[in-house]
């Protein structure tokens, strides 16, 4: 602990003459060009970017690209192997002389969108200013006409404005500020920009197999996820695995009348809740069988890293309305080095005033299962289904047939999205170390790094094809509204954000 | 039982050559006006009919009181005391030396609909025919042009087809029936149909207490729900109690990613499942403390009718796809005949292609508790809140605000519908006598008595406030999916229910 706070203090007082004289051009680049910087964001965030919608996720691509060609990159759609497959923009700035490679990876897909859930005046792809959080009670504002910055406390609101176009503008907007500051370029880098993380990078394994000599650095930045609760820039050595599953649970063939068959019809939401509630227990910990055995533990400068974190808890609980946290009373951060069970959705006929006095036909479930290091993403679903099927349940893979229906008692369709490992980058290489360096160059109070992420990219591919290593070096503020209604980014982060990917761009060797 | 035997035995060869001759006349009546008839119905039930839907609803009255003044019946809006109330429509019609009154009663409306979840082809509010149910392969058919008779396999399709807008249809057009052919009536007739039963009935305690002189009569038909699932015509000398309750719990203020807090924010879908899980065991008993201590068991009349009624369970279970019914063996009757506490339906967030990896901010059910003789509608709701709060739940009957969510770990907003208690009418007595006798004059089988319905109609309140004997009477099939999508009445159990109201209405004493 006490040596940790000493190479801190060493870090905060290494802050060179040059690290400052390229943070201060940034941010005069910057604060010239507030509006017209956050016009082009506006653009890029109207683009609707959900991952299926392959017509818009191309436009999006095509507007990167025309971005990175204004700024002399040359910019390129890496395709996979698999024909139509959505592909990454690429680019890459060779500096004669440079000694190292800094590939920057964010992605430019959004998660489904239902605009009836965001709040008046809001929709997903069409970004306005907020004055504070709309479930803090801000409220859109107007900037005037004018108007030469930009309030930094407002947020920018729309799908993919923080999770994750802010990752490509602030790297786009960071090297465009070194280029017209007329900085001189010490590394080489890379721009890698992938449009179908949002449904679990689905190809991105191919990409890499088919352009393996392209994507060669020495380290690969990702600019995704939020900075931590505590507002302080992070760096982060690893993220969870993931994997979706659907579980749809059958009842009787047609909707039943309450009254007239209630008692005896097999209920099939009943079902359902009694199966999802024996799968933990009171305090949130999962209870199907082995479900932790494969965690691998934390390292003893993992376990440091941890303890020195600022505790955001007492700040979640008050701003989340939260008496009492899941987990037996584990920290945050403890849980979040752990594998999840997580009920993203549940539905089973209706409720409110649609509700009609029914046995329903069907109850379905979407879990997402998060995964640590250890855990295995075919291992840790059959976990689940070998205690699905304990519970007396037939696993089908489509809608039962009449037969499947008079021969067992209970019949479950069980579908899984493409998932992927957990990934963690031990901390103490010197390349870690040096990004640390760098994010520390922009700030003075000590930045956080964090042995792994609560949320998931699908980074293990990087190492298993790339032979990468990989470190997270997120932008965005937490209360985001990621992946839900009202999404939106701190417009201050944004600009931070630059100046991070601009002292990321310059690392030293 | 054997006595049972003599006696239906007795009724079957008591069918009086009178009797015959209007069973006769109704049954000629209808056959020569078939197509009048079904044009008739299609275009009553192209009306909307849902409950709240005020405007559609008066238009469903104002096509009943024509119907009735073009049958010379004065129809008359019976309203409460509440000023807006739904009115009743009801008619009277004296015969000079008429020695008792039968009141018919049957209700208007309907539950609420989803367009969507009906079959391709179907829409709520215009009725269509279809050569089977569309769960069994049905296909909508149409009516020749020149056609004079329609398939009595055929049904016709829409909301309020079977529940009740068929009771309403049988009434009118027995009468009709018995007016056009000329038959003397023997007995005062009452018509009352009702346009607020799918929402329990609020206002029909009003409405009796401000038209009691009106109303009194010796027996009151009651025109609803579904003939046994044998097909036979049956007689129901009860129906359970009814009440529904809405459960919302509240997880984080706004929804959360699903990584970046999952094992440590509550999530509101987990805490429903377990608290609902924890309502019923494996088999589906209720384990609510005191749920079932206040059932007055069934008398030794009433246990013997139910065990002479055929049994059906195996039809039903190769019918609905049902192996493994709940009730820990018990019989399908012996559960109609009990308390219920249903799930109608449950929501949280997504599922499918909308689902997103996150924690939701609250969880939603209906539920739907049936009642039998001995429950009442308050004390049964108050267990389940009691079961609740002993879970550490604070109740509340509001959204909770920020001071609530930060003073109690678990929050839950509990409303309830109006609900009212089962009724059951003794079959010993001579006028429920009649009735089964009446009936049985239209059929060469021995028709079903049942001591109670499992579905609910808010009979306790004619036996509060109007004294009345109420005997249930059902014309529809049971496969009609009332109160769901695809609703369907069977076309000859229309025709069949015209004659069984025409017996009822020249009943003897």
């Amino acid at each position: 602990m006490q040596r940790l706070l000493i190479l801190l203090v060493a870090f905060i007082s290494s802050n060179s003459i040059l690290a400052q004289s390229v943070q201060q051009k940034v941010k005069q680049y910057r604060q010239a060009n507030e509006i017209a910087i956050i016009n082009r964001y506006k653009e890029f965030l109207s683009i609707p970017n959900v991952s299926r919608d392959t017509p818009n996720i191309k436009r999006n691509a095509a507007y990167i690209s025309a971005t990175m060609t204004r700024l002399g990159i040359k910019a390129e759609l890496l395709e996979g192997i698999t024909p139509g497959v959505t592909p990454a923009v690429y680019g890459k700035i060779t500096v004669p002389g440079a000694k190292q490679t800094i590939a920057f990876y964010a992605h430019y897909d959004g998660q489904p969108v239902n605009p009836k859930q965001w709040a008046s005046g809001l929709l997903p792809f069409q970004p306005v200013f907020l004055s504070d959080p709309v479930e803090r009670g801000g409220k859109i504002v107007e900037l005037p006409a004018n108007a030469v910055s930009i309030d930094p406390h407002w947020r920018l609101s729309g799908r993919g404005s923080a999770d994750d176009k802010a990752g490509v503008m602030t790297i786009l907007n960071a090297y465009e500020a070194l280029l017209l500051s007329k900085v001189a370029l010490n590394n080489n880098i890379i721009f890698f920009f992938e449009g179908e993380e949002e449904i679990g990078s689905i190809h991105i394994a191919e990409i890499f197999e088919k352009n393996k000599q392209k994507l060669q650095a020495d380290v690969w930045i990702i600019a995704d996820g939020p900075r931590h609760v505590s507002g302080k820039k992070m760096v982060q050595f690893g993220v969870r695995g993931d994997i979706n599953m659907s579980l749809t649970v059958y009842g009787p063939k047609r909707p039943l009348h309450s009254g007239n068959y209630g008692n005896w019809a097999p209920n099939p939401a009943r079902m359902l809740v009694e199966l999802l509630a024996g799968m933990k227990d009171n305090d949130g910990k999962v209870i199907i069988k082995g479900f932790y055995d494969d965690v691998v533990p934390l390292s003893a400068s993992e376990k440091n890293a941890i303890a020195s974190i600022p505790n955001i808890e007492e700040t979640l609980k008050k701003e989340l309305g939260i008496v009492a946290p899941e987990g037996n009373g584990k920290s945050f951060l403890e849980l979040l080095h752990q594998p999840t069970l997580n009920i993203n959705g549940i539905l089973s006929a209706n409720v409110g005033e649609l509700a009609s006095n029914i046995i329903p036909v069907k109850a379905e479930a979407m879990l997402d299962l998060r995964l640590v290091l250890g855990n295995d993403v075919s291992r840790q679903v059959q976990k689940v289904i070998n205690h699905i099927e304990s519970k007396g349940y037939h696993v089908l893979d489509h809608e039962p047939t009449d037969e499947e229906r008079l021969k067992y008692g209970r019949l479950i369709k069980i579908t899984t999205g493409s998932g992927y490992n957990a990934q963690r980058t031990p901390m103490d290489l010197p390349i870690a170390q040096n990004i640390i360096k760098a994010v520390q160059s922009t700030v003075d109070y000590p930045v956080i790094s964090l042995p792994s992420a609560g949320g998931s990219l699908p980074l293990i591919v990087f190492e298993q094809k790339l032979n990468a290593k990989v470190i997270t070096v997120p932008v965005v503020n937490y209360d985001n509204n990621q992946h839900a209604e009202n999404e939106n980014v701190l417009i201050g982060f944004l600009w931070e954000g630059m100046e991070t990917m601009a002292a990321l761009m310059m690392m030293k060797q």
